[in-house]
């Protein structure tokens, strides 16, 4: 087998998630990952550090694609209206990978660790979309509370997407999501 | 020493808040905490699991007091007013205990996965919250969405709290942070 393989990161992707699907993710090899890519186990690791980064290697992608948004954003923009947008654009590419999306979510669902290590993830993406609001002059508390407000617009949204029926896509449910939340805060009393 | 220890919690509470400070949480062990507290290591397993424990048992008295107070609310209220005021509840009662309160964040904030323990706890704060609404007949997605948004306000008023000189009380910080929220959410140009 030669050391360049064509789509091997996208190849062990499928075979890693094609096989936490039928057996859980505590039950699957990396060595049965690579034989059913069709690959060694050795390009696994040139690609993963081990098996649970197959499903968080594109938390980093994801990050800078948000944080880049924010910091090219207009500079007249609203702090809320950049986080959306920025949110929208990374719901266009995950549109874009729909199905492996989906796979992913049923396995993390299933596992209380992976379910944990979601949760940091975008927590930690909050943190990394708050400091990208600062560097553009937001204060601090507002940079913080508009950074977790995306972050609940996005699971919002990405919940629904996951359960959609009526095909809206996923940066349509961003923007439904945004005006859910803006209903549900400026319809209180006080 | 007799079986019973009046205080025994709380003194082992203070002891070991007082050791992680110091030295801190890694460096820190169950027999010191002890010891610092003039009591067994078995009186303090009859406390807590862990020394892990000593910073997260009060994690489930939170989401009982919020959960609780979601679920007394009068019918009529918009739930993102139930969720607020339940947190204004809960932040009065932190209120109490504010230089604990602060002696703990200051131990969080120095360890990573004591960090990863804490947003764990918070997301699940608002699963509760959500649940919680749910039970009152809020749909799903306005459900997940306005707790955690509760969350959100809760996090950046804690901050506030924590580096507050205003000596502005924790539930008036809660309230700010609403308002806040609401600023930022409302003042989005579409």
């Amino acid at each position: 087998m030669g050391r360049w393989e064509p789509d091997g990161r996208g190849r062990l992707e499928r075979a890693a998630l094609a096989l936490y699907g039928e057996r859980g993710f505590e039950n699957t090899t990396v060595a049965e990952i690579a034989a059913r890519a069709g690959l060694t186990e050795r390009t696994f690791f040139r690609y993963f550090a081990d098996k649970r980064e197959v499903l968080f290697w594109g938390a980093g992608a994801l990050r800078e694609l948000l944080v880049s948004a924010v910091a090219s954003a207009p500079e007249s923009a609203a702090p809320m209206d950049v986080v959306v947008a920025a949110f929208e654009t990374a719901a266009a590419v995950l549109q874009e990978r729909r199905e492996s999306a989906l796979q992913r979510q049923v396995v993390i669902s299933a596992n209380a660790e992976l379910r944990e290590r979601e949760l940091i993830k975008l927590a930690l993406l909050g943190a990394a979309l708050a400091d990208a609001l600062r560097r553009r002059g937001v204060p601090d508390t507002a940079a913080s509370l508009t950074a977790d407000t995306g972050i609940a617009i996005f699971r919002a949204a990405f919940e629904a997407w996951v359960h959609e029926t009526e095909q809206r896509a996923f940066p349509q449910l961003i923007r439904d999501s945004f005006d859910e939340l803006k209903a549900v805060t400026s319809g209180a009393s006080s």
